[in-house]
């Protein structure tokens, strides 16, 4: 631990002069800045994440890669000298791809027969075998679904095609525009009769790279549902302007019996306030193509990282700091839902959470969210500090956090999203392209130091 | 230019009142809306580097390349209805690689004969045919050598292996720290009789792949200067802990005649102070390995896309706003010294210059740079609608510009340097890996509107 004397003190911070008299600025300044220290020399993300996507691969809820990312990660967590280790227990969907789909533009007069880059959305369902073939018709909206009625959608393939807003600085806000496509609009197209959908890829790339993702049908009929890829839905929209297009589709994708999974938890028991839990947090599971390098393996290995560096540096905590890896947040949700009920149960207060499930970028910030009863007294409390990471040019900013912590809603602490920068994200957001090597070791680092550094914040000044 | 109308105003903006109160705010917020509303969706800048990098490739100055480059971006400026382009003419070294290089650990007791991954640096030689053939002397600093001197360096093959320090926030620090042993490190090696000089690639990362640059002898006398990977480093430094070791290296650099080349310079004349002049500008040469995608492609076709974006909004400046993409930065810097000496001969005065020359990641800012007789007085200016810009999350720090623009510091306006995330740069600069695939097209983008949202600021208030 000798290199940690080098470390250099920050010299000026714009800290309140209250809080600063009130407490030892200088200290955190030197311990905030040996934790990016430690994170990027002796941090363990990089090589925790090249196993989970390289020697196991994607892990969607129910397959044997989420098993054995379940064990792998326990045992890793074992290996840290943690005060507990456990595994908390829920049953998800278990949903399969089968054989890759097929998607087909059929005898078009001026372009002949294409094959389209396509993935079945998960939770929908496979075609008939020997496919489906009909005709297309292209909408904009669900509203727009909803003019057409029975009489326009009925025995059709309904084909979703707004493109994210590129206009957008946070490539979030472009998906969040866009998204009701995905999810939502497969079960309007089915209301009204569809016998398929298509989706245009939730990215404001143009390539070839069909970007699966969940895809919710509630009381509507289940239906074969796909998204292509965003240069085939510039080419179906142009020939759709030009002649009547048919398209083949053929999926094998199905649900299988739910089944029994974990969420995977270990936590640093605090020495003054045990009670009050400081939880960080990502989500094991991914889809199946791709290996989730960025969705979500850099939010599970953040996590980890976060416990890592802090008993490397021999830090002893006065609340309890415990990393969560969520299970199957990417179509259900059981393990975000089912830890916060075992929570409520056992009486638990979560005074922060903190959720990385926004990529392995460089760092930019966290967003904070919060009971509207609780939320401006204790976000006063991160003003006064928040200075201290400002250095580290990391921001705040009031929104969401994520979707694992947002039902610890109800135990009134405060959750944050941790918010890399956004502009890659979305190249490889559920995609065969999320692999490791689109991810670079020090900004993947520099996130595990700065949730480290919050949770050093918080665990030191509470909330 | 209807979508212009649709971009949504920024709602708040903490500018001082007292600015707000005499300036249009808002004005400035819906203008800067959309110069990135255009920039995300009619920006050129992506298209043109793909030129550059993809059907030119590496820019050495001297080079055939360089001159397609030259004549490649005097065409485009050509297209954009520009009031004058221009070549501003400099005699440039020419420095060619010749055969690829050879470095050799020969007969190591352990490990046997071993090719390392190396690249000769800019302006140093080429051995004799046939190779030489010495021992190698590791060394971590150019004090190191001094205190060796004659009796452990003659004859040798000094090997500088400093690390970057890899907990450096911003990269450019640990490359400022460690660059001297590229730089002047060959030439404190030859002044004791080193037969040669190997140096560590400037990378925090571990890889196969060496960084080529330039190295300065002056009055020493020029002898074979090579980089090597920082995984041979790491082997060769560990091998020379156990054993003596002898390298072969074999080489054949070397510099030709000086040549004449040009950099390329575009302006929009300002209609009520065309006097001062406002310029962008990146460098338009770059290594020969790789093709300059980061350095400095992008900082080109920013400066470039500066005049297309502000042309495209039909924007009328009132300074002159002048794109110079300068020759020869990587060895030489004879264009921006040229520039600087025809600028101040024509008593020119620059009120602003910008350089690009950090990467095309995503920004974060610029640092600003000035003669310390007239810094205070116009940065007091930008402090006044900074504000405007950070919404874009951009800040503002003092420090460095630009190598190509610093000779106009003493014309006594503001020098900016842009500054974008720093994180992967290192991964690329100065490598056979700076390609267009390590550039992200939003990344791309929004540099270019940062850069023009500064133009803009500066031309409407002044400095």
């Amino acid at each position: 631990m000798k290199k940690l004397l080098k470390a250099t003190f920050i010299s000026f911070l714009a800290i309140s002069s209250a809080f600063a008299q009130d407490n030892n600025t200088e200290d955190d300044a030197f311990f905030i800045r040996t934790i990016y220290d430690v994170a990027l020399t002796e941090g363990q993300c990089y090589p925790w994440l090249e196993h989970l996507t390289t020697k196991i691969g994607g892990r969607l809820a129910g397959s044997p890669q989420a098993a054995a990312a379940v064990e792998y990660t326990r045992q890793v967590l074992d290996t840290l000298g943690l005060d507990s280790v456990w595994l908390e227990p829920c049953m998800v969907p278990h949903w399969v791809r089968g054989e890759k789909e097929q998607v087909r533009i059929v005898n078009s007069t001026t372009l002949g027969s294409i094959d389209l880059n396509a993935l079945a959305l998960g939770n929908s369902i496979g075609t008939k075998a020997g496919g489906l073939l009909a005709e297309v018709v292209e909408v904009k909206s669900l509203d727009e679904v909803d003019k057409l009625g029975k009489a326009g959608i009925a025995g059709k393939i309904v084909f979703y095609n707004r493109p994210m807003d590129p206009t957008q600085l946070r490539t979030f806000n472009a998906y969040g525009g866009a998204v009701d496509q995905r999810v939502n609009g497969p079960a309007r197209a089915s209301r009204y009769g569809a016998v398929a959908t298509l989706v245009r890829s939730m990215t404001t790339k143009l390539d070839n790279v069909p970007h699966t993702g969940v895809t919710v049908f509630n009381d509507d009929p289940v239906i074969p549902a796909l998204a292509i890829s965003t240069n085939d839905a510039e080419l179906l929209s142009g020939l759709l302007a030009k002649e009547k297009v048919k398209i083949f589709i053929e999926a094998s994708c199905k649900k299988l019996k739910d089944k029994l999974s974990y969420s995977v938890i270990g936590e640093i028991r605090g020495s003054e306030h045990p009670e009050e839990i400081i939880l960080v947090g990502g989500h094991l599971d991914s889809w199946d193509v791709g290996s989730g390098a960025h969705d979500d393996g850099a939010g599970c290995v953040h996590a980890m990282d976060v416990l890592q560096i802090l008993k490397r540096m021999n830090y002893k905590p006065k609340r309890t700091i415990r990393c969560v890896l969520f299970m199957n947040e990417e179509n259900g949700l059981a393990g975000g839902l089912s830890y916060a009920e075992a929570s409520n149960k056992k009486g638990e207060y979560h005074l922060a959470a903190i959720e990385s499930d926004a990529g392995g970028f460089t760092p930019r910030g966290f967003s904070a969210d919060g009971d509207a009863s609780i939320f401006t007294e204790k976000f006063k409390n991160v003003i006064e500090w928040f200075p201290l990471l400002e250095a580290y040019d990391l921001t705040f900013s009031k929104g969401g956090s994520g979707a694992d912590i947002s039902p610890l809603k109800s135990q009134k602490g405060l959750l944050f999203g941790f918010r890399p920068d956004s502009q890659r994200y979305f190249d490889y957001h559920h995609t065969a392209a999320d692999n490791m090597d689109a991810v670079n070791k020090r900004e993947l680092e520099l996130g595990a130091a700065s949730i480290t550094s919050l949770v050093y914040l918080i665990d030191k000044y509470g909330l």
